[in-house]
């Protein structure tokens, strides 16, 4: 039986400004990931946004990110190991105390942005990183990069960890993402995608940009809430796994 | 028996940025309140800070502030209520990372500069930051300014709290300090400073500028721990208390 | 004859946070107040608001606000009155930049939301800010709420000034207006607040939410560029001024 | 006969936070780089430093960096060349602000930190921030690291350059900085600073790490105003030019 999360960032407004759908990706997926008012959201945001989640009963993970509000967290900055591990313990922390007043729960922790493309081939930060996720709390779940550096120093800190994959992005024949800066970084038709994602979940495989396969693990699949057809690409994804016998749950139970 | 807590303000400095003796002063309070991140404080300087708290066995608190940097946080803004609840659950949370981190543990809130001063007065906000507090924890304990609003908005709700004088600045006959935009605002005489301090400890009773007496309780008091002879005076302060056989502890034991 | 100038918020989006119709709305109006990065705005979406603003020939003014983006500068925070002048320095400066490497010139400067209205009634504060757009430029008109202080420091100091009135606000009888945190501080019907605006402009009169007509001068009318039909409500208001030959043109001519 | 230019960074305190002993050191130095805001610095700050420096009579010129207030400025952002451009003209402005209002002038434009460092070898970047300067005021000097990509970008556009050179600083054979991250990046040895620097200035040589002479050009050089002996040393610096006949004069005179 396959079994996959379905994932979505939340939460990503500031101020004034709004962004995304939040309110009705919630009915699409399974695990959310809440920015922590660094690279996007802000407390207020940050207190509806676990609220929706809490009420819609999906599974809530911080979203660390660099502290470039500016730049939406997606600029490298070469921060040191340090640096990253103190901003992710932080943020964690921050998110959680808005779990503990709604009487709710993390799950998990997944990095954002250039952080977690950072940490996808950088050994120092994403030991860092794991390391900042398990003294929190050694029980949350490491979300990175299937195959990524991150994820393996998850494991080796003793973490639990979820390998996720895109549904929109293609690979390439290393496993890494097509950096946004290139053509064909997104898969634009809905149809492809969804083939994509199946095929992760059920083969463990997926077509790279130079035509090679590539071997990876989907135990979690990001979508996005922005945009223009966020939601019903959403609903597509959700609709084709269900109908391809793959069941949509979180990674933990509780 | 008069027992009485020592509080001092810690973990200000920013990025490069340096302000206040904190290590040393840890030699002279029993309770540390650490910047979050909002006036004052970032996520390297709060771990440091937390680590050297626990290293001197000093008790900690969390210290949240406006969001306002530029103005360390002594800026009057009129929030509302729920934006006050917010930021005090979001940087109450930030500082818990470091301490489930660092393997401690929280023993108190005392909101800064401007959140403080308006807190005193104003009902609403003392009732949304006491119930922050309460909500993420309510085993905290909540210091405010002596017979403030935010004392008796902590007891309401059910929160220990604890009654808070300045050993280094001037009451009104309502209770409330003189401000800083006042001559006379300061005790610049460290002797006078001192004998205003013991007898609000004994007594309950400090002197006000305008020559009555007012009543208040002295559950911890105040020193700085920043400025050229901060650490003479947290020295002179403790050495005065313990001649006068007032034992200096922290609020809580554990 | 009767003469007014239209003007429009503009650059209100940061990074990738989009607010407002900018481009739209500049088809409306006569002159533009481009948010400097304190309260809204960035480097990046000034070059862009100003490069659109002299392409379709709209005249510009620094819309220089406090230091407050997550409260998108409407919150009043008690600065000093120098820490006023130094804010609105600095953006003028800023948005000088823009207008420098674009072969622009500036026209006004208008403060944004809390530093509005603080310096409306707060003489000090418009002192300052009077002090600041003069020292800058001799030749920047200044605009402020009609009536306020802040006109009245303007004219002090020798500066050209504008009064301004706004198309979709009631008014109070002292000539304030209504504060957003009331009920009927909008005026939801396009009619009435376009035959509002065509009589403050005509007869220099409108009629108070306390029943009584107050006094008042029309150089320049605000309207909004954000929110769902800002951009019908601005044909609305500039079709009607037209009918009503009221010609629509900026403060200055260049 | 030898010329050359003392610069110094200034103005690199903010809000409550103090750094440097900038009034001291405008005795020394014939030209400051005054910060605008980004990596340090603040609006109050920036009109006192401007204050300061037109009373020595020193030059004044912008110091503009990356918008990392928690880095200052000092960590790599990969930002794009348009960025750059626009951070430029945006800091640029914002001096010119404090400069129009108390009747100075810009000598120059000198790229703070981590801007500067990927200046020197990003031929991109470089591009976008002469051209920054050149649209602002073509009359503006570009201050770069000695042969640097940043220099050169600057003549390429039609901007009068100054090479700078480290009096503190070892070099590397290709002519750049020793990374502050290796051992032997600062000449702790005053002596062997002042050496090093009058032999750049009259012989337009350095010795490398590697053990061979580096051949550049210096036209300004720039010693801290922070630490401890920052004052001591530059005015061993000041003394030791003086008396190998070196005349310390600013770039431009006005």
């Amino acid at each position: 039986m396959n079994i996959v999360d379905l994932n979505c960032d939340l939460g990503e407004s500031f101020g004034a400004y709004q962004i995304g759908n939040d309110e009705a990706i919630l009915d699409y997926v399974t695990s959310v990931n809440v920015a922590c008012g660094f690279h996007a959201g802000d407390p207020t945001v940050m207190r509806k946004t676990v609220q929706l989640a809490l009420e819609k009963q999906v599974k809530i993970g911080a979203h660390p990110g660099l502290q470039d509000l500016i730049g939406f967290g997606r600029r490298n900055i070469n921060i040191s190991p340090q640096e990253a591990y103190d901003i992710v313990v932080y943020q964690i922390g921050a998110l959680n105390g808005f779990l503990q007043s709604e009487g709710g729960r993390m799950q998990h922790v997944k990095p954002h942005g250039a952080l977690y493309n950072m940490a996808a081939k950088n050994k120092d930060l994403s030991r860092a990183i794991a390391e900042a996720v398990y003294k929190v709390n050694p029980e949350l779940v490491l979300f990175g990069l299937s195959g990524s550096e991150l994820v393996r120093a998850g494991q080796a800190i003793g973490l639990q960890t979820a390998n996720e994959v895109f549904a929109d992005r293609t690979y390439q024949q290393d496993g890494s993402l097509t950096s946004r800066n290139e053509k064909n970084a997104l898969i634009e038709n809905d149809d492809d995608a969804v083939a994509q994602v199946i095929r992760m979940v059920k083969e463990g495989k997926v077509l790279s940009q130079q035509g090679t396969d590539v071997t990876l693990k989907a135990d979690t699949i990001c979508i996005h809430g922005d945009g223009a057809h966020a939601l019903s690409f959403a609903r597509h994804v959700k609709k084709s796994l269900e109908l391809s016998e793959i069941t949509i749950k979180s990674i933990l139970k509780y």
